[in-house]
């Protein structure tokens, strides 16, 4: 710090986060429902879960308690990718003021930290009937449009993701832990937003040594059952170890 | 954020910079030092540069502020990587905080958002004579403790370059618009902090389009001159889209 504040504010810190799930087909993120009226209208919008910081609280900790109270989990994945303090950003619909003037919540500047997290949702068993009532899964591709500037949180959450999945295996997160050569190739598909081909694509996953077929195939399916694989962490270390390359 | 605001907190904001240079042998990073006596003893300590988010300012707008304060440069590659929140991570140490008390800081918690930037300290002419009296280019390697946690905030920034440098082309930031390969080299062992093969580190090179040789050898030099390379974000990008390789 320099050795004056002029100018300096007093801030609130609260967390958002970006949970997202991906079920075979595409990704989604659990938003919550905000049902109130204003000016005799009736608002139904959605927002990402959040929450003030607490006294004596980490910000990492504020997320989990978050992520927690609202799914049941611990130990999953989730990372800060963002602050955001752009001067007014709650104010920019007139029934987000009124609904922040009805909660007692202070209008006064709020710096908020973005997290996003990625869950299995049928591992984790969150599905509809595991969520609160005004909590829901959305696929990710029909939001339009989110109560402050959540949505723009949400797409820097997609961009960062994205990226993330370039450079990192964290892609596995989303999936249970077996896992079929067409599951992963939908899911970066989904993520990246592009087709991929497929024969590129199962060249690219013998080239790593980290995702390891095992000794089991699919049953029940129509189709000619598709063997497993599983994503082994310890190999991924070794091989990272010492590596770079940043692009293909 | 939940309909309650029990235990929350008003917090200071602020932002701390790691700021990088390369100058062909060592990475270095500003410090600011800072001299008071304290209960008889003189303190003569260092820290990042940073300060408060002044009223109306957006996080990377401050961010920008202090590096342009302290090098006259605009312009310059500079990414968040962290907010952090931890409480009392100012009362660390009591001289800090009897510093804090005489600059007339506020005491209560203070929310930092840290970012990372690189410069060519060449291209750039940040030297010593470009810089305040109180700041000056350190070797990170020679770094043992700072004030505060800026210890654990340019730590955990050294993690964030090194991550970034394994996926992104981010080091060319900090060589000039022209680089010979064992000056591109010599950037990847200092950053990773490990020796590379120079013939395994020249076939990676040679596969990546986007680093081109051009018509231009050192010059002055006593040994055999080596050919200039530049980076071409253009083709970066080109090769970039729709790629995706989270390890070799």
């Amino acid at each position: 710090m320099k050795e004056s504040e002029n100018n300096t504010l007093n801030y609130h810190v609260s967390v958002d986060c970006a949970i997202f799930g991906f079920d075979f087909s595409k990704l989604n993120v659990i938003l919550m429902e905000r049902n109130f009226a204003y000016n005799g209208v009736e608002y139904n919008d959605l927002k990402l879960p959040g929450d003030l910081v607490r006294k004596d609280e980490d910000l990492d900790t504020a997320a989990s308690r978050v992520l927690k109270e609202l799914t049941g989990l611990e130990n999953i994945y989730l990372k800060q990718f963002a602050a955001i303090g752009t001067p007014n950003r709650l104010k920019r619909f007139e029934r987000d003021m009124e609904w922040l003037r009805r909660i007692g919540h202070p209008e006064e500047v709020v710096v908020t930290v973005a997290y996003y997290s990625l869950i299995n949702i049928e591992r984790d068993r969150i599905d509809k009937s595991g969520l609160p009532a005004d909590a829901r899964w959305h696929p990710v591709a029909d939001i339009k449009e989110l109560s402050f500037d959540h949505m723009d949180i949400l797409t820097d959450a997609l961009i960062t993701l994205r990226n993330e999945l370039r450079s990192n295996p964290i892609g596995f997160e989303l999936l249970p832990p077996k896992f079929t050569l067409s599951q992963l190739q939908k899911l970066y598909e989904v993520i990246l937003g592009t087709e991929l081909d497929k024969r590129n694509f199962r060249k690219k996953v013998s080239n790593m040594p980290y995702v390891v077929p095992i000794n089991e195939k699919e049953s029940g399916v129509s189709h000619k059952p598709a063997r497993y694989y599983i994503f082994s962490k310890k190999v991924y270390e070794k091989t990272r170890k010492n590596s770079f390359d940043f692009s293909v």
